[in-house]
C-alpha cells in the first residue's frame, strides 16, 4: 500500500518532525532549505524524503507547517500514542521515565518494573515500580505498544523473551548488548557511544583543517 | 587533505565498527554484505561508504577486518583517547558515568561535577562528584576534548558556555533543550526520543502490511 521509505529518510523524520515543533505558532511555512540546516543534509535531499513521505511543497512558498507535522506524525506511526513499559529501574531507567520527551511526543510510558526489592513499591515519575513478576498478569490485562530494556545486558535476553512472549510487538534495548527477538517482533538496539563517536569525528576533522591552516601560515614568507 | 566524508556515511561508521568489533577473533575478513545486514542500507552503500574512508575491498575476498577496524578508528578520531568531562550526576549523568560502552571504545571520563551538595563529594563509577565552581580551575592544569552535559534543561546553555569557555571543543547535550556554541566549537544533541520514533515508525509499517494480509485473506472465496 505504502511506498517503500528508505531507511535513511525515516531515520531523519525525527529531526524534521523537532524542527517543526520548535518553531513559533505564529509561522505557517517552512522551506527545505530551513529543514536541511536543522537535520545536517541538503534542501534536494530534504525534498526528495518529504516526496517519499507524500509531502507535497509549493515552489517558492513551501510546506505547510502543520500539514507537514500530522503527515510525519502519522508516518512515524504517532498520530495515536503508543502505550510503552519499562524495565529497570537503575540509574538509566529512572532517567528515562523521567525523560520529558517522550510525553509529548506520544509515547507513553505505563508501567515500570524492576527485581530489586529495594526498588519495587517505589515511585518514579508517578509510577510504582513493580516487580517483573507481575510483567505477564499485567500485560494480559493491558497490551502494551513498546517495551524498553534498561536492565543489565546480562538481563536483556531474558527480558526481551519476557516481552515478547507476552505480545509485545517493539523492543528498544538501552542494555550494551545484542538481543534477539522473533520475526514477528521488532528491536531496535541504543548504543550511548554512538553520538560521542560522530562527535569525535568532527573534532578530529576541524582540528586537522586547523593544523593545516596554521602550517599554511608558517610556511608564508615572513 | 582529506576528501570530504558525507554526514550519513559519518552515521553508519559506529554502526560498523560495533559490528567488527562483535566478530570473534579468528575472522580475518568481512563482506559488504555481512556489514548491510548489520546497519541497515544495502550492501553497495557499505561499499560506498568505505570507499569515501579510503578502504580497498578485494572482490570475492572483502576487507581485512583489522586494518578497516583501525581505518574506522583512525577516521573518527579515536586512534588517540578522548577525555570527557561529564557535568551532571543525577540519574542519566550516572548512567552515563557508568556505562560500559565508553571506556573501550576510547572515551575516557577524567571528571564529573554537580551543583547540588547531596551530590558533590561523593564517588560515582569511582570518579569523585566535584562541585562546578571547580571546573575551569580543573580544566586549567588538565585539558578535556569534550564535555557531556546531563543537566536540566534550564541550566544547559550556561553549562555549554563555560565549557566552551574553557576551550572544551566538543559538546555532547542530552539536555532537552537546543543550546548554541561559538564557530570554533562543536555540539551535538542527543535526542533519546529519536530511536522509539523510528521503532514506532517500523511497527505501523508492519501492522499495516499485517492489515493488508488479513484482509487479501478475509477476501478469498471461502
Amino acid at each position: 500500500m505504502t511506498r517503500r521509505i528508505p531507511r535513511a529518510t525515516v531515520a531523519r523524520l525525527p529531526a524534521y518532525l523537532r524542527y517543526l515543533d520548535s518553531l513559533g505558532p505564529g509561522r505557517q511555512t517552512v522551506q527545505s532549505s530551513d529543514l536541511a540546516s536543522a537535520s545536517g543534509v541538503n534542501a534536494a535531499k530534504v525534498r526528495k524524503d518529504l516526496s517519499y513521505i507524500g509531502a507535497a511543497g509549493v515552489r517558492g512558498v513551501g510546506y505547510d507547517v502543520e500539514e507537514l507535522r500530522a503527515l510525519i506524525l502519522r508516518k512515524l506511526g504517532l498520530s495515536t500514542d503508543l502505550t510503552v513499559v519499562l524495565v529497570g529501574a537503575g540509574n538509566l531507567g529512572s532517567a528515562l521515565a523521567r525523560y520529558k520527551g517522550f510525553d509529548n511526543r506520544g509515547f507513553h510510558i505505563v508501567s515500570v518494573y524492576d527485581i530489586d526489592p529495594k526498588r519495587v513499591g517505589k515511585r518514579i515519575a508517578g509510577i510504582e515500580i513493580r516487580h517483573l513478576d507481575h510483567l505477564e498478569e499485567d500485560l494480559r490485562q493491558t497490551a502494551a505498544d513498546i517495551g524498553i530494556i534498561a536492565t543489565p545486558a546480562s538481563e536483556a535476553q531474558g527480558v526481551a523473551d519476557r516481552l515478547t512472549g507476552a505480545g509485545i510487538p517493539g523492543i528498544l534495548n538501552f542494555a550494551p548488548t545484542v538481543i534477539n527477538v522473533p520475526a514477528w517482533a521488532t528491536v531496535r538496539q541504543v548504543d550511548l557511544a554512538t553520538e560521542l563517536q560522530i562527535l569525535a569525528f568532527y573534532l578530529r576533522t576541524r582540528r586537522e583543517a586547523g593544523a593545516t591552516q596554521a602550517r599554511t601560515q608558517k610556511r608564508r614568507p615572513g
